[in-house]
């Protein structure tokens, strides 16, 4: 790869689906195989991934979760047992129809989700109130025959997290649900440098199954919404379709409250389409596999060694870093480093060192930086923050700059046609207006605004609204 | 659970069988659903799993390998690719042959292995030397529908991780096999405290599509044979297959040389019945999710005061624990801690605390010591290590107690009819005689011996002897 290869990038501003594409591919994040729909996570992705499940996990355990494994097999007839559930995934799950060569008494689907298994479990364990609150996460694949996929956004394999809860009342279930909603809006926001709004979806647009649905709305670089995780509260209908029964303090039965949380690799996505340029791949400091890339220049034994001491400086204060020093020209490892995203890039050359400096390069900015030898440790921890930040603030200016609010239909209409981003409109929560704005305008509900004054009547019907809420187009 | 509930776990002596499965059901391991032939693997189990996989990863990565994620379908062309391969795998998978209404065009069975995705793979990103070695591995779940399943053991769905790596040189790869042969063998022997043998599989035994296979044989406390994990050598027949080729140094177009390796849940079930007992699991401290449970009794403000400062005392040197103080009797509270197998229990009473001093109950022989309460952590950390080593020498010592040497075949047949163990041989290395000693003793050849030299002929065709190798009864 050289400055040339970089380039072979298409331009963010020329075609945004294609830049993606070319961004996960030429980053060596992922690949495609003969499998159809389905992507291979390349080394690179796939420590992203395990960074963002390693800081969740320990979320989720500082809130007091589990660890389970669940079979990845549905059975027809457990699938069946919800019926709003099975109506909303039966369309899109694999069926395993033979085993060997034998056809099976029963079809099984391969896991869309596991709600149904949970609650299955919760039945033969949930016995009284001691037992409350079961709180178990797992960490495992589901699949979802998608038509179209796109890497990391759509894929007929997910790989992801499901948390499902049960608890003795209806209020923890959903002080649960709001709870891991504000884990994943921290991690989202601190980590992933994402500035994601949070809010409930619509009925329409709820979970198969839930009675409420909260979701985090990304806004990728081009205006168009990723919903990029969702936390549910059920009520007590699958557990009462499921026959899961506590004693309580008093020795009466009564059902317990569930909730179910997930998030997937789509969140790597987000990434990319909110921080990425025309150079690639940029990554926040906080979920970067490797911080900072080294690239010693020319052949010489002692910028080897300054490149090795300033790794191993590096190390000592546990900032992730490599040393680049393989046989390709300065210019191809430079641009490999901008394509692949490391946030910093130590450059040390001979003329450099003549005065004791190295170069340190932001690749959020591109912004070139001399720094005295024994000062550079204290510079990087100083510019991993400063990148963090920065990048967040990037990211919020321009998604408030892609936030519209429109006053009346024709507004709405016009900004639809002209514009991505989010719209902000009065609506009165009946779903025929939210169906015909979809129809009319080619733009979903994204989710409630809670914390904003009705200031005017429904944006399409003229009745009285009830809520705010953000519409826009999605991935 | 109280006394008589640990009382009602089978005897080890009585039903091995059943009082596996008792001790996988009472120590809340697993559960069954109605997913016929897999499991729920519950928090406690999948706590056991999350420490392996950490010291394994740990290991895995400081040896040069790095993660990945293939898709979990696989094409049945493309499983038809490698012929001894598809020979040995398509009559054991999982298939899927619709995709939400529709048929599949052509149907995909469920990962039994991974080998062929790997190799499509390869096959697009290893183009010159300087590609390789290319050292891979995942963490997945895999299916084979196996017929009988056993909760670890033989299971249709399998927790596991599957090493792919790619080689210049066959002698490079063979190095791998052994390498990674010798990373599972320090594993075991160190963390799970099991005296496992080690050794090649003979060609009727070794993995389908393998040159060679090796093996990790552990011995359970019944003296049936466990294979623990594999590391198979592939030579090139896979990658001529595929079609991978490099640009060697002199830019002469080369295949390179393959290897696999894998461990599953399995292991779980190795320490299960190498280690447990009447009472339950044993489980080594080094593999341990908690290492000491503290259990105060009484209702009792200054005790309880104690059971946290000890607690926080072993937490600040890192040694996992819990405070057990829920609402039961002391009866119940240690029974439960004996059958999920905690290394360490200290009981602290009023009693106790008069003499400033609490018990300590090693789980492995259930010692009791007495232990001034300023001296719990030292003692705590001797007694980890003391524990560790003890479980292994015990267990080695039943091992060895159960090889038994023949010399002829009617001592091996008389060793087979009697007693479970290994039986030592010297065999011609002929096929025929491996199929006439399964037919005659239902036992298989284990491994074969390297490090002792052939005393006699073979033991069952009487002509020259090549080795010397186990045979034994296996899961």
């Amino acid at each position: 790869m050289n400055d040339k290869q970089v380039k072979d990038i298409t331009g963010r501003d020329v075609d945004f689906g294609k830049w993606y594409t070319d961004v996960c591919m030429k980053a060596d994040l992922i690949d495609y195989s003969s499998v159809k729909g389905s992507m291979i996570i390349r080394p690179y992705g796939y420590a992203i991934w395990e960074n963002m499940q390693a800081i969740l996990d320990k979320m989720f355990k500082a809130t007091g979760h589990e660890n389970v494994m669940m079979p990845m097999f549905i059975p027809e007839s457990l699938l069946n047992v919800e019926k709003e559930h099975v109506e909303g995934f039966a369309p899109e799950v694999a069926w395993v129809t033979h085993g060997g060569k034998e056809e099976l008494d029963e079809r099984m689907c391969v896991r869309p989700t596991s709600e149904v298994l949970f609650c299955e479990h919760y039945a033969k364990i949930i016995k009284s109130y001691r037992d409350l609150p079961k709180l178990y996460n797992q960490w495992c694949t589901i699949v979802r025959w998608e038509k179209e996929t796109r890497p990391f956004l759509r894929s007929r394999e997910i790989l992801w997290q499901e948390g499902h809860t049960m608890h003795a009342t209806s209020e923890e279930a959903k002080a649960e649900t709001l709870k891991m909603l504000g884990v994943y809006e921290d991690f989202q926001r601190n980590y992933l440098a994402l500035p994601v709004i949070v809010g409930k979806k619509t009925e329409k647009e709820k979970f198969a199954g839930a009675i409420e649905t909260y979701t985090l709305e990304a806004m990728m670089y081009n205006g168009v919404a990723l919903q990029n995780g969702t936390s549910h509260y059920f009520g007590n209908h699958f557990a009462k379709a499921f026959n899961i029964q506590f004693l309580n303090k008093d020795n009466i039965l009564e059902t317990p409250y569930q909730t179910s949380w997930g998030v997937t690799t789509r969140m790597i996505g987000a990434i990319i389409m909110t921080h990425g340029d025309d150079r690639g791949l940029v990554l926040p400091p906080n979920i970067a596999p490797t911080k900072v890339i080294i690239i010693p220049i020319g052949n010489d034994n002692e910028v080897e060694n300054i490149a090795n001491t300033i790794s191993s400086n590096l190390s000592n204060v546990n900032i992730s870093n490599k040393v680049d020093n393989r046989d390709k020209t300065p210019g191809f490892r430079f641009a490999e480093a901008e394509v692949k995203g490391y946030p910093i890039r130590i450059e040390i050359g001979r003329r450099d060192l003549e005065n004791n400096e190295v170069t340190l390069v932001r690749r959020d900015t591109l912004e070139k930086i001399l720094v005295k030898i024994d000062e550079v440790t204290n510079k990087v921890e100083e510019l991993i923050s400063t990148i963090q930040k920065d990048m967040y603030d990037r990211a919020l200016k321009r998604r408030d700059s892609m936030i519209y609010t429109a006053n009346n239909y024709e507004e709405m209409m016009k900004i639809a046609n002209t514009k991505n981003g989010f719209i902000k409109v009065n609506w009165c929560g009946n779903m025929e207006c939210e169906d015909k704005i979809k129809e009319d305008m080619g733009i979903k509900s994204r989710c409630l605004i809670d914390d904003e004054e009705v200031d005017g009547p429904c944006v399409c019907c003229g009745k009285k609204a009830t809520t705010k809420i953000y519409f826009g187009k999605q991935y």
